[in-house]
């Protein structure tokens, strides 16, 4: 077996993103099938030979499909993972895997004695220099690890509409930050303090919910952690992380636009870092579903497992708590 | 009156430091006279027309100093603000102001009743960068702040009898960072969340000390902020600091020892960041004595004020609080 | 008309990067058909439907083709111009158009009048960080320009039986330089002095030929020029570029294979260029391509002319006759 | 002997700089006289116990000073340096040693046969920057040297009247440059071609001068360079210098004035380049002079020789000579 065929189910933006990347850039992926209840039909034209069905539900039962995408809403990612499990079906998740951390376990362990794969959507850890940071880490380079620091905001506050389905500024961007900081420092987060509040629009406080978030973390192996999270910053997407250890600390800086500088009477510019999310990790979203299909044609794991799903939920959990206790929260108070 | 006749009190490391510094770079201060119990005669050799005295008092009660530089041990510094309020003569003071938090009130009461001037020895403010950060922040160019983050690491660990006696992490250390934050962000530190842990040498957690820290901060402003310490960063010393608004970011970066860039066929590497606070707080030593000298001349306030220096000693121990309670801590419950 | 039907001509290593880039990335091309006299047939299978000929002749005898790319050895370029220009075929046309300069006007000629179009392979004009510098220069942004400086350095000497086939270092590798610097500049090379030896191995000199040049510019609008050339540069390929006006500098800097920085006690490091230009260039490939096919499909003139061609060739020209006679040479001595 | 007692010829703008060096940071130096026609009698009231002198004679005469230090007009530097080492008197002398190249030869003679020291003011040998550069070069953490750049631009224009009393760019701009070119290479300068016009203000083609040039070198050693100069950067002073060698590369990047970066959402901006030579080379004024007073007291040589002052008299002749005939000059041609 050469060639895994997938069906994606969900084609919206991140649906369509997979799609586009499998047909030009991932040779060991076929999509054969899409299934979405609304058809964006200009955009399906370039999908010659691929099904389209409005329903999720017959596209897993065409025999033929071996994996599934699935980008649908996230109330949908339970259901469908524990279906795809009983026709033992390869998946692969966007992320968060639900807004109900109590619905995960099960799911996770309807996937093990299925005996498949299940990847989540954490792209990022394929970053090229994340990984540089990974390999650092692991390889020694940096010593024995003593903190991380994470710096992670978006360009710009999304629309009020798309916040108040969200989950949450934990639930829905955090998330990606607790995933990236328990795969850096190959040890799970332990403890959780978060303190966050609407500063950047405070209507938000409504929802309610954050824009701008200060997260302590304290990992199992007893090294520290912050994540320094903001729904806006006007200069664009910004996407660091440092990691301090007893022999040296890693940086990742920003991926700029370009490598020019210009120098003025007034003052020395450079260029802007990488607009959003599309742009700078235009790469780790190819790579992962590569990833992806290695595994499977390798019949080994996925390198992103549920578990580190569940824990990135977990985590996002255990912030609403301690926002709301002003105190720090373990996260097996919240398993 | 253009030139200010000052006395030294305390010549250890940084008392010597002033002294030089008073001597070379500050005409509008005239060193008179210093009072240490012990000598360095070597050192003292170049101190021509200086009078020492053994014991503090002696100095006090000299009619023609006008001010007074308290560079003693911490549990001496309310004493002589005390007695020097007495006499009527300016205070300069090393941080911490005191131990003991309770302390300092009624200190700052007799300097206020005296009219006189107390400058706390929180000499980063007048580094450059930072000065160039406030200047951003307070002309409004990264418009309203958001959050603030202060990267604050010594390059190796003190040896174990001067953290005994250092009064631990947050008050021999991050204490400066606490004065920092609140200056830069306009607004004083309502609430601190820390976690900390004797990551580096696990030995410190005997004294009990700590040595790694991150310290989650709330502004009476609204805005959120984060001290990351450490006592060993194997690269230097590291001293940077970055605030996020409305309109932009401003960081300070590390200072590095020279501009060299060397490529290689293994990598390409520049110089180190200047190795510790001599040498990276070089020039803000001199200019908060000139500052100290300026607003004593001029009649005006000194820029660094005694609240300044209590709000400090409460956040270091809104800290220990913290840690000890695993929850955020209002500086009001402490004061 | 909206997809172009192009045959390649030449399938060596820039020649099947063409082909895939075509192929993968540009759908306004489609490839009908490759001529070449050895086939790779493990790299062709992925050819599906593309027709191979041994011959070129038979190629450009295949109506349907509409555009020809002259990948070939040099000596083939200028006949094969002649021949696709006879048959009214566009012409991208890798660098150099030929090692005689005298042998280029009459093709140049013929191309305009069969009312054609020619483009040169100078790729490196469509790199993002280039393009910035030529908008800013043309904008006004740096005002009048005074001088331009120009790093370019391969990572290593190529093997020696490739150099004594390159037609020289000038010829060979200098040729994308004086194509950038007037492209840069707007204004033409009029004057020309070169310093250059076999410094990095002394060998070269019986072939003869430099692997270390210094090239000084006069531009015909009196700005001042330099290019710093060098067959190896142990931490890889090196390309810069520089331009200063009376209102601003602007710069290219190196693209870095990541965004890492790691600091140790011994030192601080980054990243290493890009490898080589297949790296560094890799977009820029894809969009001359582009470029070429939408300036058919538009009708408009393709963006690197002919006489852009002629003028690189003239300026490697004068750069051996200022070597040998250790004066500037004027490019219209050699015209 | 400890402290050498000096007399300052000529109290200008650099020799009021070399007096208040003296004073707050060379202790091994003791100025006992200064001579010059004008007395800046506010200026000179900081100098309690120095002697003022009309004539510089007067000042040779006193036979307590044992070394001079030569600030006066390039006119009278053969004369002065001719009667100190009649006097036996160790001199500092700024540069240009003279703008007739032929009047050199004889002065050094009679500064060997007296037996003194004779250091030229190249001070910026003495950066820290360019140290380290050195440094690795002699230590062969580059290898062999291939070729030097040199980047030198000065903020703006001087005025009129100072450029035509200058010498010329050679002379007055690119002397440092020849030096530092040939200190770092630790290589004479064999041959030069010069390309240069006045490009920046063309009525200086009418003194004549330029204000732009680039500048080719050839090193008796094999190596290639380049000097890039412009009497006018609006940026601020340039001064950047890189060496490519066979096993790496070594560059000094701008010393910015501070270290903070700004990020906003039209651009990213960083901090200019120090100001101008006062401030660029602050500390480098001070070790010329440190190290003119250690070689006196530890009777060694002075570390920039009379020699080195020649050979950048012969460069600028050179240039003026390469820039009229078009063609390479060598140095054994002016000599």
């Amino acid at each position: 077996m050469d060639v895994v065929k997938v069906g994606l189910i969900g084609a919206g933006r991140i649906g369509k993103l997979h799609a586009e990347n499998i047909i030009k850039h991932i040779p060991s992926l076929k999509l054969v099938a899409i299934a979405d209840q609304t058809q964006d039909s200009e955009w399906f034209k370039a999908f010659n030979g691929v099904q389209w069905f409005e329903d999720a539900e017959e596209l897993l039962a065409r025999e033929e499909i071996q994996a599934v995408l699935i980008c649908s809403p996230t109330d949908t990612h339970i259901p469908l993972i524990l279906h795809a499990a009983q026709l033992k079906k390869h998946i692969f998740c966007e992320k968060p895997l639900s807004m109900q951390a109590q619905d995960i376990p099960s799911a996770l362990d309807a996937v093990q004695q299925a005996g498949i794969n299940l990847q989540i959507g954490f792209n990022r850890r394929f970053d090229k220099n994340f990984q540089a940071i990974k390999e650092a880490i692991v390889s020694g380079k940096i010593g024995r690890p003593y903190s991380l620091h994470l710096t992670s905001r978006d360009p710009s506050l999304p629309p009020l509409d798309y916040l108040q389905r969200s989950g949450g500024i934990f639930m829905d961007m955090s998330i990606h930050d607790f995933d990236m900081a328990q795969y850096i420092m190959g040890s799970p987060i332990e403890e959780i303090y978060v303190n966050a509040s609407a500063r950047i629009d405070p209507s938000l406080a409504q929802i309610p919910d954050q824009d701008v978030a200060i997260i302590n973390l304290a990992f199992k192996n007893g090294a520290l952690g912050v994540i320094n999270n903001s729904r806006q910053a006007c200069y664009g997407y910004d996407q660091r992380l440092e990691v301090l250890g007893s022999e040296g600390m890693i940086e990742a800086d920003h991926e700029l636009e370009d490598v020019t500088v210009q120098s003025f009477s007034s003052h020395i510019q450079t260029a802007k870092p990488k607009y959003f999310f599309l742009q700078r990790y235009q790469q780790s979203f190819i790579q992962e579903l590569q990833a992806f299909a290695f595994a499977i044609i390798e019949k080994s794991k996925s390198p992103v497992s549920g578990w580190a799903g569940y824990q990135a939920v977990l985590a996002a959990k255990a912030c609403e708590r301690s926002l709301s206790l002003s105190r720090s929260v373990r996260l097996q108070e919240i398993a």
